[in-house]
């Protein structure tokens, strides 16, 4: 009853615009449910040769006027989708009109006016859930495919979609399913004693189940950060160059897209893409004197942001810098330079102000280290490959990351379950017992493709999407 | 060189997202050329059966995976649209991709990697002008319907677009032309000293062409009124609750279109659009006291902004009219209430105030009144309809209408051209001089369908097109 969308499949005839809101040079606009192609048709004057319903072919264009009445709205391509060859599996019409949101809102009125309902958010994809054409997590990767921003963030989004997990998911849940019948088959003949599960079969299975999970739930932690972007702490007094720095960095990402419209940057966030992965800087202002570095690094904000934080950035004005600063710093962040998972990079800024690199200062610096006048935006191209190449061998190919924190938390319950029915059968606890919390665990990865769920949940993910989905 | 891009036809591969730009259920991009087919096929693996350029057909949705050699980008629907048959009578393909921006990038990259470069603002437009799929007038119709905010914006633009005024302007050259071959063929035969064309005849057509060129420029009074939007001036007291007043008709207006997304007031300019008509409110401050109306309409400014205004909205506080107030403004704008073209609205708002309206009050108001309370939103319904009705006679049914300026430049100097000629003829002025205005005003003629052009005029059209279209 509260924040969220009664989620009860409906199967009147819904509309909405499917592309970006705004004007453009073209607009569509999709109709699913059953009196799609009646209110169409009823609006649709082909240019060629009069459509009916009984010459209208499936997945073909037709160009003509829509209509309403005598009055012409404009000039269109329409196209049919018979179910269930579409993507709610239900008749689709998709309008492509003229991109005014004049001619968008007018057409959706007449097919308002027709009978036709303003869909909700996600109400498409919800109806392609509903009629079995994708499961949740799938129709979770739709959302996350849209709202993708980086090369990662999106072939993460695209395995989901496209079902890598739902499938593993499944496998598992029909292993415990079948077994688990087994189980539950003794207690019906309880007062027989007889056992039709093989218990040490049931325990390697469990073994392997639990293994499986916590490979999934691990996977996670990369997943939500390619999500979210790795996260980078930039350490380094207020006058080292830091907002430079990340604008000379977003310039040179720019500069990768240039031809192509589309914001990289969240200025509330300073998210910056380069190459196809998302860098989300963490700001750690407070560091006043950054030769100082262990009695700043006493504030315990600062060490939490930098334990959050993939890659370290150390920035300081390189005229600045000498030979017992460097190997503070150094071995302040030796932990970084030396763990597999964590980066550290030393930024040596303002070379512009030097007439040229002091050779002590190029001996005494590491190969973690990288020259750049942030100012003339020099050198800046060497940090951002500098930046990619510490995650670059984190590459996504065809193994299953889990990237949403819903299906994270399913994992982690379902994995708690399969923990106690392991000590219940260690411990001889009562099959009736035990089976309640396999009971639980085949509830929990239910879940995650939508074969168990509430409405509550299903609010919860459709009401994210855009209307038109 | 200045301003304006080059506009010579290229006939390589082009490529743009049509749709609008931004986030949404799904997106549209958009190859034009030669190479469309080539470049699509080498980037799509149909999901039922494998398609070719010997199996494709043209206006077919076919549902697969957008590849880049092996990586599958995205789940797209593509379309073929087989040259001529096609928008701009190129081969066309058309991209349905999900609607995330960082997809849109991605798949306008590798189009633009295999060969396709970004197409130019209007460049579509242009080819199907160049490739005689449409005239100038008629491309400047397809933007102008893009632009429209309004219904009688949206006819006129669609109107154009759909080429009335094309065809009448070429009649009316064409009728001219004719005549003028007669009249050169006099020239070739200058010695022989003979009429091939029969000069009363000729009177007759530049009469007749001078009567269609009036009634075209005149059109173009109501075609600019009907773009621009109604000119509305309210006049009154500071506190008299003009503001309140414009946002309880915003409000009324966003009512009408609650259920569809889409900006209508633009803020600047205060604009509102009421039931397909845009209504431009023009700031008149500077009335400080609104009883010593003539006094007050001294100010110069203010009586340019009226003589601006078709409509004048007059409001006062109820509770500080009365008699002599109301008289003097009526006499002040009886021009108004008397005049077709202009029309008065006495508006007597904060009816809130008062427990109820004075009868005598209710007497002196005549029926260019309304009562309202634009903090309560009360009868605003009704200053809204007496808005629309001073107005809706102007219906756009199939008449010509002229909306666009360079149109009416272009018309006007046709006109004059022909008055020119008109004068020669009665002046016995020789024939080859005579010819030279004629000529102008085929070429004035000319120059809205694009029959003649200069590249000047092409990079101010086409340029102002949004890309993709």
């Amino acid at each position: 009853m509260s924040g969220f969308q009664s989620m009860v499949y409906k199967d009147d005839t819904i509309c909405a615009l499917a592309s970006p809101q705004g004007s453009g040079a073209i607009a569509v606009i999709r109709l699913s449910g059953k009196e799609s192609l009646n209110i169409a048709l009823a609006h649709f004057s082909a240019r060629k040769k009069p459509i009916n319903h009984d010459n209208i072919i499936s997945h073909h264009l037709y160009f003509g006027d829509f209509i309403d009445g005598d009055k012409i709205i404009d000039e269109i391509l329409l196209s049919y989708f018979k179910g269930p060859n579409s993507y709610t599996t239900e008749d689709i019409i998709e309008i492509s009109c003229h991109g005014s949101t004049y001619v968008q809102q007018l057409i959706i009125q007449v097919l308002l006016d027709s009978g036709a309902r303003m869909a909700d958010a996600g109400e498409f994809t919800m109806r392609a859930f509903y009629n079995g054409r994708m499961d949740l997590s799938q129709a979770e990767g739709v959302a996350d495919l849209i709202a993708s921003q980086s090369k990662t963030a999106h072939q993460l989004a695209l395995n989901q979609m496209r079902g890598g997990f739902s499938d593993k998911i499944k496998e598992l849940r029909t292993e415990l399913l079948n077994f688990t019948s087994l189980i539950e088959l003794e207690l019906d003949f309880a007062e027989e004693d007889v056992e039709f599960a093989d218990r040490k079969q049931f325990l390697l299975l469990i073994n392997r189940l639990k293994l499986e999970l916590n490979k999934l739930i691990e996977s996670f932690k990369l997943g939500n950060v390619i999500k979210k972007g790795i996260p980078v702490a930039i350490i380094g007094k207020p006058n080292a160059g830091k907002s430079t720095l990340l604008n000379a960095l977003l310039n040179e990402e720019k500069a990768l897209v240039s031809e192509i419209p589309g914001t990289t940057r969240d200025s509330i966030e300073d998210t910056i893409v380069i190459d196809g992965y998302t860098f989300r800087f963490i700001d750690t202002a407070g560091l006043r004197n950054s030769t100082d570095v262990i009695e700043n690094m006493g504030i315990e904000r600062t060490y939490e942001k930098i334990n959050q934080a993939v890659i370290i950035l150390y920035i300081c004005d390189i005229s600045e810098i000498n030979r017992e600063h460097i190997d503070e710093v150094f071995n302040e962040f030796k932990s970084y330079i030396n763990d597999i998972d964590k980066h550290f990079i030393f930024v040596a800024n303002k070379i512009d102000e030097l007439e040229t690199i002091p050779p002590h200062l190029k001996d005494m610096l590491e190969q973690n280290s990288v020259f750049v006048s942030a100012k003339r935006k020099e050198n800046i191209h060497l940090l951002a490959s500098t930046l990619v190449s510490k995650v670059k061998d984190k590459n996504i190919g065809n193994e299953i990351i889990v990237s949403n924190s819903r299906h994270y938390d399913a994992l982690a319950k379902s994995l708690d379950s399969l923990i106690q029915v392991e000590i219940g059968f260690q411990n001889d606890i009562p099959t009736d017992l035990i089976s309640i919390d396999i009971r639980q665990c085949l509830h929990h990865l239910g879940t995650i493709t939508g074969e168990i769920t509430t409405d509550e949940v299903l609010g919860n993910i459709f009401g994210k999407f855009c209307i038109g989905k």
